[in-house]
């Protein structure tokens, strides 16, 4: 049994191998590919997913089948169905994607210097990027028509509930490559529900140049703690909005309301509410009977409670939690410096907002929070790669190396110094 | 004595911890601290390196003693030498990064969107840089200077041998900083030779957000190989230049005899000559007949030995060395895609250059190589933090992700987005 599982093992690794190395040639091409190939392959994809409607209503009627044999929950159904409209959004953002200005051969700042060369940066490709991801089929044309855009190769390890889904996206993926002469490697998707293949594609780094894991907070912290390459990753979304003393009251109910009830099982969500002492009495009262009425539950601090004689009492793991749930836990600060105290405790470093009216506050805030995001006066619901038109986002990345927040195109490419000379030597 | 090692090593962990937690603290002044604040310091501790002349050389002397007697060689030992003329070059260091801009607070892109809100991009330190470096005591101040300039806090770790001359230079850093009342554990310096600190510190993604190893391949393969922080490494550099059969022949000579022996033992001296099948016959034995003169051994291919007879025969492990040294291996190649695919193959990433009047050609190769540095018609000794304006630089990254090529301020920080809102909420 071990010697098998062992055997296996090998053959996955060496199937990964295989597949970075074809990778690793794609991305040669790909980042020379000009921006008219890239954008008539997005087209392809999109006009083969069109063709290809049956035969991805099948594929994925057999994951949802085995999906309910294993006694998937129905949360995790939902995400795993592909039905009409679903194929029309990753048609639509084939389309979108395709529109984005394309990133590389971007040059900036090119500028002479005291020794008469002339230096520049130009935006490329990373290279081969790997991604890791959960339940979710149309992930595999997010993921790969970002990649496809920024010129990288990429290799897709999706989940293995979804797998039949992925195998027949990837498909129509190769197919439309193919169609406009673009290597059919620079997409390959893991065609194997092997653990091992995760393992053994972060930890190639001739062959992959960064990871980038989506899902559930486990298999980030696996990727994280085991590759040998870079990743880009998302973890907690612990968002804070802070009501100053000095808060526009109708500003701060309507942004706390809509930063917890707009939707819940987001990452930018907040999740702790943080109250100054001297607005909390005519506020709070107000917030929690909106609150009431959404069916949020409310977890309070002592002098919440005191507030709110019906708030259930917080305890000290509730300052730390992503509920991804209509619960709401809310504390009672002396000011926005226990706030921020507070913040760079317990939060999470994704996005965290205030509400005030003052000028000197909220540059302080701004300036001295450290998170992806710091927003004044609007709901932590904008954190988001759309929102911030970046046209598309890869993810939300909570690492301050790279790239930080909403991660589009330019998150997937580097710059690379260029220098022109005529001539020109060391003295 | 295992059990001695066993309660050291906890102890040199225990230790790391709290200075990673002060650090920690610290990055949180620092961020926040005002420009003016960040330049006095630097030219506080430039007045107190000049002070402690004589401190400083009676710790180098302890330092220069220890090592002829542990058999440190000459080259070893002119590198841990801190003579007056050292000094002189670390305080005129310190000025030069107390004139630069401050990159903390520039705000990018700033602009709104169709929601309403405001978006744009704020620059802020990375947090803590963990720096491990060997020999050379002058890098304590280099990195010391940057970090603080950039607002992070600083944890240095230096060589065992260096030890005395770099707690010298730590209290007048830590004299500098004190008075201008910044905190004093924004630098500090492992009193330590014991080689599991640098374990710890590469293992504490709690309190170090991003390491720089800076030493011979070993040090930085063993970073990159434990490290559980992100690490901006510098490896090789396997630099190229390559001669097009359309490129000026005075040019040509120029370049590849100063790419060589400008200095030998640099990371942008050029490790590899390519030349075109067309203009191999011309200027290769010119280009020898320099090269001899100024005593560089030359190894080169088949095609290399028939035209200059006394070459020695470059072996397949010569491609891939760095010499740092007056060795130069020569290559004739059909035409320019076989010198990218040899450099593809065998470069490093570092620094590229190719000597060519054809724009085609030009335009290719500047699009398609993939190197931190891609040179046209100029020395590779250019790929330099001065020379392309950075002021100062931290290493050279051979990597891709967050920075590349030549490390100043910028690299040491990131990018956090920003919103401005009027009581704006998602819709």
């Amino acid at each position: 049994m071990t010697a098998t599982n062992s055997t296996d093992q090998q053959s996955t690794r060496v199937k990964l191998e295989q597949m970075g190395r074809a990778a690793r040639s794609a991305s040669r091409l790909m980042a020379r590919a000009d921006t008219n190939s890239k954008n008539r392959a997005l087209r392809a994809i999109a006009a083969e997913l069109e063709a290809q409607r049956i035969q991805l209503a099948e594929a994925n009627a057999q994951d949802m089948q085995a999906g309910r044999e294993r006694g998937l929950d129905a949360a995790l159904l939902d995400r795993l169905e592909l039905n009409d409209e679903r194929i029309d959004a990753m048609i639509e953002g084939l389309q979108q994607v395709a529109d984005l200005p394309d990133p590389v051969g971007e040059v900036e700042d090119l500028c002479y210097r005291p020794s008469g060369i002339q230096v520049g940066k130009m935006r490329v490709p990373l290279g081969v990027v790997g991604i890791i991801y959960e339940s979710r089929p149309n992930v595999t044309i997010d993921a790969a028509s970002l990649c496809l855009k920024s010129g990288n190769a990429t290799i897709l390890r999706g989940g293995s509930e979804a797998l039949h889904s992925n195998q027949a996206i990837a498909a129509c993926i190769t197919q439309g490559l193919r169609e406009v002469g673009l290597p059919e490697t620079a997409v390959q998707v893991v065609d194997t529900s092997d653990r091992e293949a995760v393992g053994a594609l972060i930890s190639m780094p001739d062959y992959v140049d960064v990871i980038v894991p989506r899902g559930g907070t486990g298999l980030i912290e696996r990727v994280s703690r085991e590759a040998r390459v870079p990743v880009i990753k998302h973890l907690h979304g612990v968002c804070h909005v802070y009501i100053d003393d000095l808060a526009d009251e109708q500003k701060a109910f309507e942004i706390a309301l809509n930063a917890k009830t707009h939707r819940y099982g987001v990452c930018n969500a907040m999740e702790t509410l943080l109250v100054a002492e001297g607005i909390a009495e005519r506020i709070l009262p107000r917030l929690a009977e909106a609150f009431e009425l959404k069916g949020v539950e409310l977890r309070g601090c002592a002098r919440t409670s005191e507030i709110l004689p019906h708030c259930a009492e917080a305890r000290e793991s509730d300052w730390s939690e992503e509920y991804l749930a209509p619960v709401l836990s809310i504390r009672v600060v002396a000011d926005m410096d226990a706030a921020m105290d507070h913040i760079a405790r317990y939060g999470s470093g994704h996005t965290e907002a205030i509400v005030t009216e003052n000028y000197t506050r909220s540059r302080r805030f701004l300036a001295e929070v450290d998170a992806s995001s710091v927003i004044i006066n609007a709901s932590t619901r904008f954190a988001d790669g759309f929102e911030y038109g970046l046209g598309a986002e890869i993810g939300i990345s909570t690492d301050k190396i790279h790239a930080r927040g909403p991660v589009g195109l330019e998150g997937l490419t580097s710059q690379k110094w260029i220098v022109f000379g005529d001539g020109h030597i060391r003295r």
